[in-house]
């Protein structure tokens, strides 16, 4: 990450994208609900979606969108109403969505991805949409970034943003990324939703290579609830205005750009457990000594997962049994013998065995941690070694709370 | 189950089970935590372990007898210290138990199973447990069944015991069962344990088979929070003192017992789910139509499992959103336009679109199977059907309340 500079300007800091976000009408709150990401030209596209099979009538449209064809101008996002669970009705809504945008923008149909987050069951509210599409194109701009990456919101309680630039030859190149998502899904508000620019020249093939491997270090490795979404979508786009040299193929510039993307990715997902729902901290779990990388994320993301284990962190209980037991059950096969754990600074076990450890400062680190929950650099660090494999694997989520059990108990009824 | 009816006595009910229970002095509390359950004669035996590669000694002791030798005479279980983490002390432990109850029946040390249950990463207190073997021994009667439901229990509220009876051939036949458990893994205190005994004459490999299948449709369908622990075991076995003809092939008599003890198992395993921790409820999920019934179970314990399901029952929420994305994401491919939901009376989805439905009467319905909690006819009843397969799975869960997160986080410190 030494290569990248953290920057403002979020999905706008990249050259040649535009956003906006507006309060259309879909929440019955009035708060904003309509975003906009555009480019002035076609851009590569690469998507990762929901692996559900119960999903939302715009993921099945993006992923065929993305199937025929690999680049896109623009992506409407609104908030309110996920359309899943709406049958051909909600495809005829997200295909209407696509041409009223495109028609206002003067693009192909086929140039349009769409995504949607709110109420599983709901349709979008469309007669507040039709009206707000030319009003959210009218609003975007440059400068657009946090109003949309607040328009994307459902139950948040802060918008996420980051940018990044670096240099390519001498000339900057830049990504930028907003998410949304607290619980994997919130009392029927669906869904974990994140958008990536980017103005580097890449191939397709490439870039969705990229995205997949960044999806799989960064949204894929984090677990508030372990509660999949109808509505999950990730997508990455990239324009080439930068005018730097096209990357066409594997080497220390495509490793470059991948680092890039791949820390935006990262940022973005961390700040989505962070905000979990009911959370106090973030909670990062490094897994080293797997056999391969996709162990190593597997142990990660067991710890990271269990409840008990999330129960312990919001004890402030430094509970090294919870940790040893989960990595047992994570369906990666080690030996018990070498399992070595640290939490924080406090060594508490090695080779198999507990050691004695200053379980009240290792307590008053998990409270001093958690005080800290929003501040990046105070996160709850649990080391874990499970063999002397070359495989490692990073995994984050959050503490288990009564206000998780309360926001999710104490909804309809 | 219509051939079989309830009878008292536990473990002890079929011909020829000893058991006790005692307090020797394990747990700080001075709590019951020795229990002894033993055969006149030579048992088979068959066991179902954990699959966490993080285990205790007493796993890998039981595991190792059982393919050496698929018979039994006694099992000794101990709570309060897990032997979970302790590396060869703790199975030079586990040794010397067998050995000392060995010479205190004159039994062969190979004929003696041992499971432990209490804190991880503590040793069994064996200066107690050297003096409290000949105490249990002696305490041993046809009557001590409820001593030793007892003396295994940690955190649970009720001990767990159940038997049933019928006949073959005019003979009377008879299955019991003991189990504890609460969490998965309670506060460090591990563990779900199962024991059962049975008086029939069957062949070992038939008798490992019916075991295997029964926890398959039992306590493998059970989900507290997720966590599997260290110590999980099932140890079934039959001594053949019912004096019935020898069962040696599947048949209908294969299959009768098969069925008594499959309904043992469940009894049991409901019973765990309905102790959960900081339950309120417990929850069935049934799922039909699914493409083969290890994929219906699949989907059933998804559901059952999901933190977002088990919420909107403790907050009385008929929430038929998350009951479908639970379906979605459990691994199984299914057309989301043939999903149909039904909670108790109420249909809450059907062609995967939501119906309306009585909402205040369906949350009536979550409170009044909720007050019934500990009645075994008041259950909340999720029935899920995925598509036209011939496919099938039940699996039982506990609602997520404030006080598991109380119960969890406030353990240590």
């Amino acid at each position: 990450m030494a290569d990248w500079q953290e920057i403002t300007g979020g999905v706008t800091a990249p050259k040649g994208y535009r956003a906006a976000g507006i309060a259309a009408g879909l929440k019955p709150s009035g708060a904003p609900d309509l975003a906009l990401i555009w480019s002035d030209v076609e851009a590569i596209a690469a998507g990762v979606f929901t692996t559900s099979v119960v999903r939302a009538a715009c993921v099945d449209y993006c992923r065929q969108r993305l199937e025929e064809k690999a680049s896109a101008r623009a992506i409407l996002c609104n908030a309110g109403q996920a359309n899943a669970a709406t049958g051909e009705q909600g495809l005829a809504d997200t295909l209407e969505s696509a041409d009223l945008l495109a028609r206002e923008l003067s693009i192909s149909p086929n140039s349009v991805l769409i995504a949607s987050t709110g109420v599983i069951g709901q349709r979008i509210r469309m007669d507040a949409l039709r009206k707000g599409i030319p009003s959210v194109v009218a609003a975007s701009s440059t400068e657009g970034n946090d109003a949309a990456a607040k328009a994307i919101c459902t139950t948040d309680l802060v918008p996420k943003t980051i940018a990044l630039e670096t240099t390519f030859e001498g000339r900057p190149v830049r990504i930028g990324g907003i998410c949304k998502g607290s619980g994997m899904i919130h009392p029927n508000m669906a869904t974990m939703l994140a958008f990536v620019t980017c103005d580097a020249t890449v191939s397709s093939h490439l870039w969705h290579d990229m995205l997949k491997r960044a999806a799989d270090r960064s949204f894929n490795q984090i677990t508030v609830d372990g509660d999949t979404s109808t509505n999950d979508t990730l997508i990455a786009l990239t324009n080439g205005q930068s005018r730097t040299p096209a990357i066409t193929e594997m080497g220390p510039e495509a490793e470059k750009l991948e680092a890039g993307l791949t820390a935006v990715c990262q940022h973005l997902a961390k700040a989505i457990a962070r905000d979990g729902e009911g959370a106090t901290c973030l909670i990062e779990v490094q897994v080293t000594g797997a056999p391969d990388d996709a162990a190593g994320r597997r142990v990660a993301k067991t710890i990271v997962g269990s409840s008990l284990v999330k129960s312990a962190v919001f004890g402030r209980d430094p509970n090294w049994g919870r940790i040893a037991a989960a990595a047992g059950r994570a369906g990666v096969s080690f030996d018990q013998d070498n399992l070595r754990i640290q939490l924080g600074e406090f060594l508490l076990m090695e080779n198999g065995q507990p050691l004695p450890f200053d379980r009240p400062a290792a307590s008053a680190y998990l409270k001093q941690a958690a005080a800290g929950a929003y501040l990046k650099e105070d996160t709850v660090l649990m080391q874990v070694q499970i063999g002397n494999g070359p495989g490692s694997g990073i995994a984050w989520g959050c503490d288990l709370s009564y206000d998780y059990v309360k926001i999710n108990a104490e909804y309809t009824t």
